[in-house]
């Protein structure tokens, strides 16, 4: 017998690839302001830009785009050049059209747990950014659900549960962010799958230890979700 | 007997002010630039960055932003300064930051119609921005639901349409744009009512008169809609 009704997934980093195309981007960035500063300040000063901006801008590569101009405008004085910057346009407008690569097995696993589960897509970010990367990634057709929201917190999975009419106990959520994938969904009584990708955005990581027995799961791979859904 | 079951509001425009502050912006964005060119063609050459970048950005500050500053950098043939640049970003924050003012007559509308019909606020956008603006207006506690959708076309009505578990013939659609809240709503069956805003974004400008009878009225002000609504 099936364990839960429904299974939501996150995307970036837990269905395709996406925080390395924000790693080549810093790297190109660096670069761009090497004769300034140094990487490390380079690093540092552009996240406090992007956290200073989170609530006004919100998550995706628009606001990144933005957050990482204003950098750069700061980090060199106001010496950097326009075409630097338009440097800058190119590279989001690049991410933004970065083909999707979809994970090792992830859809084989929608797949095969479409058939017995209801699956919901659930992930931040830009609205037509993500929309976009669904069209291309030709995962779409699996889900009973798509949504995009501002923030995953307690009161947006709360919101979705209610949406879709499904109880706590009847719910797991299968991400890379402990932070946006896990505490949240545990706090409100739902169970939990952590699937770690190499790389994690600073924003995203919490030394938080979930504490859930029998609700909270880290897997190594999206694979072992198919013994873990089915109630093996 | 009230006539229809479900109204649908746009948001921007139909229930506060929107428009006007891109008109303010626009106004300093001229003078930014006056020493390259005059403001007829700032003007056209900003709304032709825009609508090339439309696909990729989508709607919203954040694209209105960064289609600002590629446009400066090419009107100036790259002369334009990081600290000009700067200022582009503080106008795009000082509009994200904008207090939002409620139209005249919306929220006594809106809690008149809310005792008779189950309301929809249905906006295109930036996801965080459209929630701030919500927020900040008052008005949330009035929507049974709310639905920010990258496009207003025939394809968003029609999934929110199913979602809500509602009839085209139950349906209202309430707008200040013919081409987003007008036109896709009577393709679909549904009724529409187009309450005209002093200013429309030239991008929403449609020379399209719909042919609707009986599903299709144009409002001065929206306080019409309370008899219309009413089936008076």
């Amino acid at each position: 017998m099936p364990r839960w009704r429904v299974i939501g997934f996150d995307a970036d980093d837990t269905l395709w690839h996406n925080e390395v195309i924000f790693e080549r981007v810093h790297e190109r960035y660096r670069t761009l302001l090497q004769r300034f500063h140094d990487a490390g300040t380079v690093d540092r000063t552009l996240f406090a830009t992007e956290m200073r901006n989170l609530e006004l801008y919100g998550y995706g590569i628009k606001g990144f785009a933005l957050s990482a101009i204003e950098t750069a405008i700061d980090l060199s004085n106001g010496e950097i050049s326009a075409e630097e910057i338009r440097t800058l346009l190119e590279l989001a407008r690049d991410m933004m059209q970065h083909p999707v690569e979809v994970l090792d097995g992830a859809q084989e696993v929608l797949q095969q747990t479409a058939a017995t589960h209801r699956l919901l897509l659930i992930t931040k970010g830009d609205l037509r950014d993500q929309e976009r990367k669904l069209a291309k990634s030709a995962l779409a057709s699996f889900f009973a659900g798509v949504e995009i929201v501002s923030e995953k917190n307690e009161a947006a999975y709360l919101s979705i549960l209610r949406r879709y009419a499904v109880r706590a106990e009847d719910f797991v959520m299968v991400g890379n962010s402990l932070k946006s994938d896990i505490l949240p969904v545990l706090a409100l009584g739902a169970a939990a799958v952590h699937i770690p990708y190499p790389l994690t955005w600073a924003y995203e990581r919490t030394v938080t230890v979930p504490d859930a027995p029998g609700r909270f799961f880290e897997l190594k791979n999206i694979r072992d979700l198919l013994p873990l859904t089915r109630g093996d």
